[in-house]
């Protein structure tokens, strides 16, 4: 008997993950590959195409037979209905790059495209932190920081499917520069790039200056994880840093709060990783700014999947793709 | 033959307005009365149920006989689900007040509650500006700022139904002290009481200190309406007081579209009256802050129903009343 499973493809920044996902949310199989995104467009997608004919492959060899549908999550706000992808912070060729319609040219089937924090918000809902939660609100806090939103089980995407674009509400209006080319967005503190940039501010070391080594890994770029050893060792830089991060964190909680009445705030990405430096200043902000009848229904938890979140909620996109109202 | 209808009510800081709304939307007939905010919880619920029988009673007169259902409308965060107003900024007495089962044991029905921002999203979404459109943001810039979420053609509750407080989102975290014990909300700005605090605060007028009276109205009370005279004038410090609004509203609608994609934006309320010495700081900070492809999709516009977009949508929240997921 074969199982009835689907393809979840999650596309980070360096790497691609891609996954057999039976109709349960388990994981049969999974696979990881790099992201070439510094390629050309079409390249992009090439690759993203190989890496899923090449799972689609394995899985017939290994009798999976078949898969139900094939879901891809990339970064950067995307159509759902078109397929399009607006803009990608790591793939600068792809600016409404048609990613669906080539994608299924490539591989001769149909595909379901998804934003990549969306589609970690649907991998905890249907098997992680968020089971069983019907309003959820799920930030990624990594490299920059995503979102994605869930109201009586099922994923806001808006208009075009672009909604959730969490890390890119204003929390200090006066806040430095985003890549997204706004001021003082979540992203510019809650992320990798903006505790980067916390503590070169700090230091008043100009932008690409080297950071002091004991913040970098072991090639020499800034790592959130050395700077948690920093915090962890006592060192007040890091912590403050941290503290920072974790205060702006508490004021777009506090507003997501009081704006969806959630049950649960999930917190994926590597930053969620440093939260025990960053939850007293975060607690006290959602204490002081959100309505306390909210507040006292909405719990904040880590996210549960890890790096798998993004391929089970890519296959869950798949097997329930969005329909327009 | 009768015509099937409910009723909605909306109860305002000094007015309620009852009416018998057609189960396609018309009112049929309309009736105010005085709002009895300062009494004790019980006298305020009262009051609404001695106004909704006085409706009832003149429907039947008028041969419309029974309504289908009875919806009302209050201020503050409440439970849709259990009918308990949590807090209310015209009522200090309603704490926790399980204002649904008294109005029912009042009237004899049973009755629906709905958060009055919530309710007018209603009205405008199935009579308004928002007609045919299923993802909008309404926003009531009032004496204070209120809001509503329509997601697919659905208001979004939230756990608890209280989701949807627009206006205690923060737009400035130093920002001045809102009535919600929060700093810098975009109710601290873009409402009648935020816009007498920038001015209070620019003319460096400790609170409460009498205002100049070219902003006043006959009964000596904060005019927003006044303050709209004189920046048609031309006067400096009322055209200041409104970009500034703008300005902050501008922010949070950035954020708005950035969170939830929507196609349109309503602006509702008094201050939305001002919308033209508003428009122009709020549309820069909506350039600056949203994304190019979500914020070409959402228009901003007025809302149509003014004064009536309360009961009406009173009366279709009590026809397609809230349900658990």
């Amino acid at each position: 008997m074969t199982r009835a499973w689907a393809v979840g493809l999650d596309m980070g920044g360096t790497n691609i993950r891609c996954a057999a996902v039976s109709v349960a949310g388990d994981v049969l199989l999974i696979e990881h590959g790099p992201s070439l995104t510094s390629r050309q467009a079409g390249a992009v997608a090439e690759n993203i195409a190989a890496q899923t004919i090449h799972v689609l492959a394995t899985a017939r060899r290994r009798g999976l037979g078949s898969p139900r549908a094939i879901g891809v999550a990339v970064p950067g706000p995307l159509n759902v209905y078109t397929g399009t992808v607006m803009q990608a912070p790591h793939v600068a060729a792809w600016r409404g790059y048609p990613l669906r319609n080539r994608l299924e040219a490539l591989i001769g089937r149909k595909v379901v495209v998804e934003n990549d924090a969306n589609a970690w918000a649907l991998g905890e809902y249907w098997r992680g932190a968020a089971r069983g939660r019907c309003d959820v609100v799920l930030l990624t806090l990594g490299t920059g920081v995503g979102g994605g939103l869930i109201v009586v089980g099922k994923l806001v995407h808006g208009r075009s499917g672009m909604a959730g674009e969490l890390g890119h509400v204003t929390v200090n209006p006066n806040g430095p520069r985003c890549d997204c080319g706004s001021y003082g967005c979540l992203e510019s503190y809650a992320s990798a790039s903006g505790l980067r940039g916390l503590i070169e501010d700090r230091l008043g070391l100009p932008p690409s200056t080297p950071l002091p080594p004991q913040m970098l890994d072991s090639e020499k770029n800034f790592s959130v994880r050395a700077l948690s050893a920093q915090a962890r060792r006592g060192d007040k830089l890091a912590l403050e840093a941290f503290a920072t991060a974790g205060h702006y964190l508490g004021i777009a909680i506090a507003s997501f709060i009081n704006t969806f009445n959630p049950e649960l705030v999930v917190l994926g990405g590597g930053v969620a990783a440093a939260l025990p430096y960053m939850r007293k200043t975060m607690t006290a902000q959602v204490r002081a700014r959100a309505f306390t009848a909210m507040a006292a229904q909405a719990k904040i938890v880590r996210a549960a999947l890890g790096p798998r979140g993004g391929v089970v909620g890519a296959a869950y996109a798949a097997l329930h793709p969005p329909t327009r109202s």
